[in-house]
């Protein structure tokens, strides 16, 4: 029970950042999206082939989480835009706390765009709020069609669903129907779109996607 | 430091119930393997084709976890051998708790080999010691080179890593060389086997390091 209490005292002094970053977000017309995922399902790879969509004076930056290295922000880092390494040192999430104090770094009122790449993780994620407007959950076709029932609360919560690796298709037995079916059968009006960063497949309606959330947001929308 | 301080209750705790289901397991000479991936690096595949690779006669048993559904204690208990599911509601690993509950059911003097199928999830399953013998970790060749540095504690932690799916390396850009420096680089003497389950490719191999750990623990090896 202790634990219980505890957990919850947490998560409620995170809910209390997270409303404070929402506030600052919206202040400054700032879409901040966080991208959650099992490790290796191209949340980097997909950063990547946005941020090299984007033309140069676009207002975005990212911060990237992981339990050890600054691998992803060098990754991202080539293309030009802000970028932090948020490294947990074996915490299994990004919590409001931590954004908080990286954005301690950049001013708000210069972004319009905030993209988080959180730690490779399809559970813990989930429970911790980062003020983001929308939560994006991404599967790979090589993870298999069960994932959203065994892993619902990140399907619950997420607006869209990316399906990655989509070239992959013809390699592994994923069955499409039912992956989204049973995306749908935890969360039914969820977005969902199949992606491929090797073949670029799905980009323009990724791209799209995400340009009309940055106008609903009332943000200036940029990419090229 | 609240937060840290009841975490470390909590683990010790779990320490506490792992060394009784280590002295248990001792005791009744069962080998307890605990395997240990990210969601959808196969896990199940590989119990699955190591439990058809059996006799009937075997004395053999399988504990699965995850967070929903019964769907990998169906699948697995297509095989004729005893099966149980261990759902979390949540919960981002297995602990000792829950598989001293779950052991509650079956006599550990009827068993030699008990496998544990770990909740998906390559960070927080690494903190819970569930008194096995071995932590075996499984990294898939779509989930990229990278991830033993990105996630030191699992690699350095399990005696054996399994890279699955390696039918698949002539579609992804996966640098296996890459792939063993890294897992070597956080545990020098780490065994690693190269698998497929597809193709059917080192499962001689892994079920020869299952043999010779079995006949380490002094334990009747009896796979056909």
């Amino acid at each position: 029970m202790t634990v219980v209490r505890v957990e919850e005292k947490v998560l409620n002094e995170n809910q209390r950042i997270a409303l404070e970053l929402r506030r600052r977000y919206e202040e400054n017309r700032v879409l901040c999206l966080n991208l959650i995922s099992s490790p290796g399902s191209g949340k980097t790879t997909l950063l990547e082939k946005t941020l090299a969509s984007f033309r140069p004076e676009e207002r975005v930056a990212v911060l990237t989480g992981d339990l050890q290295t600054e691998n992803d922000a060098r990754r991202l880092a080539r293309y030009g835009f802000p970028v932090q390494q948020i490294v947990t040192g074996g915490v299994c999430h990004l919590d409001g706390k931590m954004i908080e104090r990286a954005l301690e770094k950049w001013s708000l009122a210069d972004l319009d765009l905030l993209l988080i790449e959180n730690v490779g993780n399809l559970v813990c994620p989930s429970s911790y709020d980062l003020g983001e407007e929308s939560k994006i959950v991404l599967l790979s076709v090589t993870e298999g069609e069960d994932k959203p029932l065994k892993y619902p609360s990140i399907f619950h919560k997420a607006a869209l669903l990316v399906l990655t690796k989509v070239d992959l298709l013809p390699y592994v037995p994923f069955d499409m129907e039912a992956a989204k079916a049973n995306a749908r059968s935890v969360h039914p009006e969820m977005e969902i779109l199949e992606v491929s960063c090797s073949t670029g497949q799905g980009m323009d309606a990724w791209q799209a996607w995400l340009q009309q959330r940055r106008a609903g947001a009332g943000l200036q929308a940029a990419s090229r």
